[in-house]
């Protein structure tokens, strides 16, 4: 029985994955209005029913998936991550492996951008999203309290920390942006300028 | 007959603005794919045939509302420009221009953000853009002349300079952000953090 579930739950997650998936591929292609349940569905290769054992309706399949990006976003933004190393170092990988995760899954950022500009984005509670985020709030507080970084609005860090390599990762942006090494350590500099004391 | 035609330019203006307001109100609420012209047509109270006297089709509609939104962003952005001032001043202005204009025009950024991540994209070059914030790419270049503004990629400078505007003029990306003129000069003065030498 047990190697029975452990097979039955393998099948299922492979389900969710293309359901995942094919949201963003539909989305992105026709927008958040004209996608249907079971236009989805059908990219996935599943049926509607299947669909529904997952999700409850269309805006629970749109939702869900804005926090799966965020939160598969955070994992690998946080990989080795050690709130007790030099802030510095702390804020340098956290860039970089945000640059390179956004840079190799443009389409989840474009659906991202999308749903935050479409009506759905006020079924999403903020603090659902952020949580994913505290390990790199908490390290963002202990800065400010230790004056090394800014003791500005939280909004106004976020915007100079994340907000430029949205861009610069973006390929339909910055269609000629250079990612080497260099560029990107040399961008990181300047996000860093404009955080730190 | 001048008074005849004074009296005509005056109504097609007032014809072709309620065709950019109706396209970027249309495409908003339902997506590119979805959006056709016979619609945004309706939405503006012309005819279809009278859409067409402006607009070739609705890809030349659709890169039309976006450039036309670049060009009127650009005319408030550099409304008392002065290439000659001292180069905090010259940016400063800029961006508070800027967030005034984002904040009060959001349909227009979420209108061009949605347009820079849809397959229309391609079809701009994006010379016809840049061409407009030409003053500015010049004071930048200046700054890097005098050792004032880091000699870094223009990519990343935009990014640092543009980018934290749009999200925190963005209600839908800051909800919560207070816009009061304290907090806008604080985020000014880190984007300059961020650009200069």
């Amino acid at each position: 029985m047990i190697v029975y579930f452990r097979v039955m739950r393998t099948r299922d997650d492979e389900k969710q994955a293309a359901l995942f998936e094919a949201t963003i591929k539909v989305v992105n292609a026709i927008g958040f209005a004209a996608s249907s349940v079971s236009k989805i569905a059908k990219e996935a290769g599943v049926s509607p029913a299947t669909l529904y054992v997952y999700y409850k309706n269309k805006e629970d399949l749109l939702v869900s998936t804005y926090i799966d990006i965020k939160q598969d976003m955070s994992r690998v933004l946080l990989a080795g991550f050690d709130p007790n190393g030099p802030l510095r170092d702390i804020f340098k990988q956290v860039w970089i492996q945000m640059f390179d995760y956004l840079s190799e899954n443009s389409n989840y950022l474009e659906y991202a951008e999308q749903f935050s500009n479409s009506p759905y984005s006020q079924l999403i509670d903020k603090r659902d999203v952020e949580k994913y985020f505290e390990p790199l709030i908490r390290v963002l507080q202990k800065g400010i309290d230790q004056k090394i970084i800014k003791d500005v609005d939280f909004d106004i860090l976020k915007a100079f920390i994340f907000y430029p390599v949205m861009m610069l990762a973006n390929p339909k942006h910055c269609q000629d942006f250079e990612a080497s090494p260099a560029n990107i350590e040399t961008a990181f500099g300047l996000a860093w300028d404009a955080i730190k004391l």
